[in-house]
């Protein structure tokens, strides 16, 4: 792996560096603890029944047999979740039927939705008990007919997931049931005035197919039930603030009875930002008073949590001779899966934003099918949209005949250029992103082989902010206790170190890092929206500046002045005029409690100002014509990181966001059964791209720091997500000559597009 | 039982309520998770090999035959542990000294100390595999004679301890070998002009048995030691900081390289506080790379954790004709068992300190024997003190013919007269404690009986203070959880809480207490010298101030005013000059994570300013004269609280350790046998009072409130086990005429003394 950095910005001292991650050696040696490896003394084991038909109603559930089982201490439904309030009564609120929807795809209601909803749970004191008791529940179904993508799912005559969703929430002309959940438009400038004004148009249409995040761990859910009604869960999550108030939604509590504990994760993309196994738990442990713990294998995974849409995607752009595109409209239908919350708004908000275009208009439909509800995964929706701007940008080079990224350039976003949202663009790094596609040996590189192609595409992310907390105490030996409350999932552990570190001028080896649970810190939002270095780096810089204030104070004391005349430089407090009088913060630490106490710095923010990244792939591929098989020959990913705090880490994410890019883009599908069912719900027949199959890739950070953070930081997690499918779709035109209608771009579609 | 407060000082809306603690329903229903409950997979069990030998030269170990057994994955011994710098090199200095006794303590290095005494440690894969691997050790001892009380180690052909100990210490002109660790001497005034005045001279020698804590659950330690050299412990004590700094320097490593989680703790009165097993399983986690858990059986405890010392002392009171106590004099040995560190500064500090004496000299040697190393036990020191005290003033009001509950009164120390130690007294509530006696209907019944008698004492506890931390998190629905280190023993959790509510205005139940790991809060002093509600409430009484501070910026925001307009009232936020706007604390909390982040309150403090306890036991006997066994009828006891936070606690410690001291008084000691053997290691020999040998301890909490402190606290732990034993003796002598001469009281000491 190559790796440069360019445009860097501002010299520290321990930002910016490549020290071992805290949670390195546990999490290689395999002390680090994940959902599954907490073991409470008399834990009963739960299994979850789930529905074999991708869309039934429930008439009803007996579990009478299930409950006279002797080793069985309880059966849960979704009659001991909270009741959802009465939906003729009060239809068309919101928040109801955000309750319905959470707690319905939780333990089915009325309805199956998918096969592998969870309809029950037993608990027993065995796992095989358990499971054999699951065949004593007699669900009594009426099967109804399943569709599993948009565009079915959209025709006058599909079949009906939600009985109450009409067309009245966005048309209210003639409202009638439907399967749209919700319809969104961005507009900006005139776009019938825009193709008026066009010289070349392209337009093409897509249809792609649902895909998994794909992480390593399973979900697993433990939970014990206090007498006095406080709940403990502990559980492997991106989200446990998030997690706790949504079970305390589910069961009816407050969200301050419940304790989540966050244990190290296998791996999540957005995947494990929602509660599934969590409030089963629950109930389980309330019905029996033991701690329960359920966990799911990996057919639950990939049949019952979130992947993300399937879409249908009709897209159009317009651009003068000279290469200024100035007009771009799309249609985008997503699958929501089995509730509303598609990524259509991802998609919306990004796809056009690397290009100052003058009139866009894009229409979104986020659309209920009978799949598993999506969950968020890096840079939910961005990619979609992002694949089929980037083919048709492509198309309109060859049309143009002006070099792709030359053209790319000439209509590059920069400061003040406006998005198809209204706003306008902050500090960006777009032209520089791809100023450092241009100036990289890749690019300047020949192709040697036969049936080789080049594919460029550049995406963008916005990435999210939220409230966070850091508390760190300073210890008398000198070293400082970090505490905080984003769980660890790309090694931020250490990148929140790095940031506390510089701001006291100590080592990052003098502090530790703790992720501790949702009683111990202050609420911290989701480790997502490549969010955690940006958001708990700001509140561990506070934390930071808070410790300096106080060791400012404490030296002012043992050296009988003012606070005002002393200073805290490079990890050291100094007299302003007396240069003999220097402490370094080592020194200082020991004499902390005898002079008022323990010194601790806290750090609580929601801060604005999260900069979003442009990003770019360049990929190589070879296409066997004979087999349609594509083999990737190089890959180099450019991204603005703002400012990278562990250059290790970005390239990381940069990498592995690559990695699964490529593997949508031509090997990854849900494979639908005409009942609606999965057919490869395990890891061989679900197939991503191993090491085995990509060369290494390699990575370009690019520096644009932002303004709005105090080290410059935009986020890295998700950007690198978003090109790479239009990266390799371009190639394979390019080595291929196909037009790219879809994905994956798998053997069996090339092959067929090829032999024509 | 009857509870009164009197002097009441400032009226709270919830400090000095009754709320049930947090901690109540799982410690009662079994779920909160002690010591030995934590079970990380794949533990090992770890055993540890005692010395039979109560004095003995250990020569070599040989660990081969045990390391050979293939169930075995470890064994330790001292070798494992920091090297101890060269004592000769480097004899005398203090700091080489303290860490070779705490090191030594832990595992035998030369020589063994007293029976039970570790000299070796097994881990294995099971508990039974250990035990027998303990036998293929082979120590080979060369076995010396014991000494087990201080008046024997004092004489001069006492074996000796330690060879490096002699009197050069205290005494340089004859310098020789010997087993007193140390002298200290407190004077005030002129003690010869003192007696020379006096009229009546009272003096008496008494010797007293070693006692134990007792409390109920056994120590345990289990160890994990990272690959990367990180080191987590978890145990039941009552020093988690503390334990973590020495285990650090028995280790040879940082402190900050160990993380210290705290469980609940079954009793401790000042038995936990020292490190016993935590090294032992941390040696043998970090030699096997596997969890390692090692606990203590009830004889382990007895004979090897520290019990409080036993004692010869000799005092000497004068007095006027109108009884005004002129001269104080003792002479005070305690043994410090196996290390030096008697609690002989507790009982000088204390046992004069509830009288005004112009004329004090108090002499006391730190005396080491071959029993366990002794360790703090409730109120350290001043319990025998005051006994010796206690007993006197009593035969000194016989012999003047004045009441006794008058004479302490005559002579009781007030705010401004001076101590034994030359200080001063702040304001006290000494006369107030004893005024409460005196209007106490107890006082004023009459004994019914024949061979009854009612006993009186007073005593004088210091309490202590040092730093803490409290970390305070507001949750959107207006709950708060409080994150703490302080360990809680007698329901701390809820009086730390009270405190933070009674800031911030709000109910105690919407706040959550949680006791955190060494990693997670600020450095926070131990869980003793009845010092938690103090300190760890000033914290939490910080912390909320830091919160309303940030609440009023919060609401100036909403208010789009200045703070300085917003004040804080009533768990309201208010605008000074517009009535109409207010909002309650609950109103406010959903609304911070959008105008600024969640808010967190900080407290790190070192309070000065902790204020001593009065406190006076009345106590009604029978003695059987033919059985010599005490009957306790009727017991009071009085206790000067400052401010009791949470009566039903503070009650609670007052009849606890009213309690203690009668067992002390009348059954408790630890029986020798001849080769230097606890003979009595079980709860059935070693007889403690159960709630059927005792009635209903009355209580009547004094409030005379301390000015240093923000609610008025003293402290309430401790104070109440100090008089009890003299009260016990008076009543004792009252009702037989026996001249007390030592503890316990038992039936064979005083049917013998009885039968003349």
């Amino acid at each position: 792996m190559t790796s440069n950095i360019v445009l860097s910005n501002v010299e520290y001292k321990v930002v910016g560096k490549r020290p071992i991650r805290h949670d390195g050696v546990d999490k290689v040696t395999g002390k680090a603890q994940y959902g599954a490896d907490i073991r409470l003394p008399g834990h009963l084991h739960g299994k979850v029944l789930r529905s074999p038909h991708a869309h039934a109603r429930i008439r009803s559930i007996d579990t009478s047999k299930a409950e006279a089982h002797p080793g069985v201490l309880a059966v849960a439904t979704s009659k001991d979740l909270a009741p959802v309030p009465d939906m003729l009564a009060e239809i068309g609120e919101e928040a109801v039927l955000s309750l319905k929807y959470l707690s319905n795809n939780v333990l089915a209601g009325d309805k199956a939705l998918y096969k592998g909803h969870a309809v029950a749970a037993v608990a027993a004191d065995n796992p095989h008990v358990a499971e054999e008791a699951l065949k004593l529940i007699d669900v009594d179904y009426e099967v109804l007919p399943p569709v599993t993508n948009s565009e079915d799912a959209m025709s006058p005559d599909a079949p009906i997931l939600h009985e109450h969703m009409t067309t009245a929430s966005f048309d209210d002309r003639f409202p009638k049931q439907t399967n749209i959940a919700s319809y969104q438009q961005l507009v900006l400038g005139d776009i019938e005035e825009g193709f008026a004004q066009a010289d070349v148009v392209v337009e093409r249409e897509f249809r792609t197919k649902t895909v998994h995040q794909g992480y390593i761990e399973p979900q697993s859910a433990t939970a014990s039930w206090s007498h006095d009604g406080r709940l403990t869960i502990w559980n492997s999550s991106q989200n446990p603030f998030g997690i706790r108030d949504n079970v305390a939604r589910i069961l009816g509590i407050s969200s301050s009875k419940i304790k989540l504990v966050p244990m190290e994760i296998g791996g999540g993309f957005g995947g494990k930002l929602a509660a599934y196994l969590e409030p089963v738990a629950a109930v389980l442990s309330r019905k029996t008073g033991h701690p329960v713990k359920v966990s799911m294998s990996r057919a639950d995974v990939l049949e019952a949590t979130g992947p993300t849409s399937g879409s249908y995607m009709k897209a159009k752009i317009g651009a003068t001779r000279d290469g200024k595109i100035i007009a771009t409209e799309a249609y985008l239908a997503f699958e929501a899966g089995a509730y509303p919350g598609s990524p259509i708004g991802g998609a919306t908000a990004c796809m056009t934003t690397p290009y100052d275009i003058p009139n866009v208009q894009l229409d979104g439909y986020d659309v209920v099918t009978n799949k598993p509800k999506t969950a968020a995964y890096r840079a939910p929706g961005a990619p979609l949209g992002c694949f089929a701007v980037e083919i048709l940008v492509d198309e309109l080079a060859e049309k143009l005949e002006i070099d792709p990224l030359e053209l790319r350039l000439r209509n590059a976003a920069e400061e003040g250029t406006r998005r198809a949202d209204g706003t306008l663009n902050p500090v960006i790094g777009a032209v520089e992103v791809m100023e450092a596609v241009k100036a990289h040996p890749h690019y300047n590189a020949s192709l040697t082989g036969k049936n080789q192609g080049r594919g460029l595409a550049v995406g963008f992310w916005r990435n999210n902010s939220g409230p966070s907390c850091a508390v760190a105490n300073v210890n008398p030996d000198g070293t400082v206790m970090l505490v905080e409350g984003s769980v660890d999932i790309g090694g931020s552990r250490v990148v929140i170190a790095q940031q506390l570190a510089e701001v006291l001028g100590i080592p990052v080896e003098d502090v530790f890092p703790e992720v501790v649970d949702t009683d111990t810190i202050g609420y911290t939002s989701l480790t997502a929206g490549s969010g955690v270095a940006f958001k708990t780096g700001w509140a561990a810089y506070e934390a930071g500046q808070d410790i300096r204030r106080q060791l400012v104070e404490r030296a002012a004391l043992l050296w009988e002045t003012e606070p005002e005349n002393v200073e805290y430089v490079d990890g050291a407090l100094q007299h302003k005029s007396d240069a003999e009088l220097r402490m370094t913060f080592k020194e200082l630490a020991p004499r902390l409690n005898d002079t008022g106490g323990p010194v601790v710095g806290r750090g609580n923010v929601n801060p604005r100002g999260a900069g979003g990244s442009f990003t770019a792939t360049l990929v190589d591929v070879e296409v066997d014509p004979e087999t349609g098989k594509v083999q990737v020959l190089r890959c180099t990913v450019f991204q603005d990181a703002g400012k990278a705090i562990h250059p290790s880490y970005v390239e990381g994410q940069m990498q592995g966001g690559t990695v699964q890019g490529i593997g949508w883009a031509i090997n990854e599908e849900y494979v639908m059964g005409n009942n609606g069912e999965l057919l490869n719900s395990s890891l061989l027949d679900y197939r991503m791209m191993t090491s085995l199959d990509l060369p290494m890739i390699d990575t370009v950070i690019v520096e644009v720091a932002n303004p709005g953070h105090p080290f410059g930081i935009r986020g890295v997690g998700e950007a690198s997500i978003v090109p790479p499918m239009g990266a390799v779709a371009n190639a394979i035109h390019h080595a291929t000559g196909v037009q790219v209608a879809g994905l994956p771009l798998n053997p069996g579609v090339l092959q067929s597009a090829i032999s024509g």
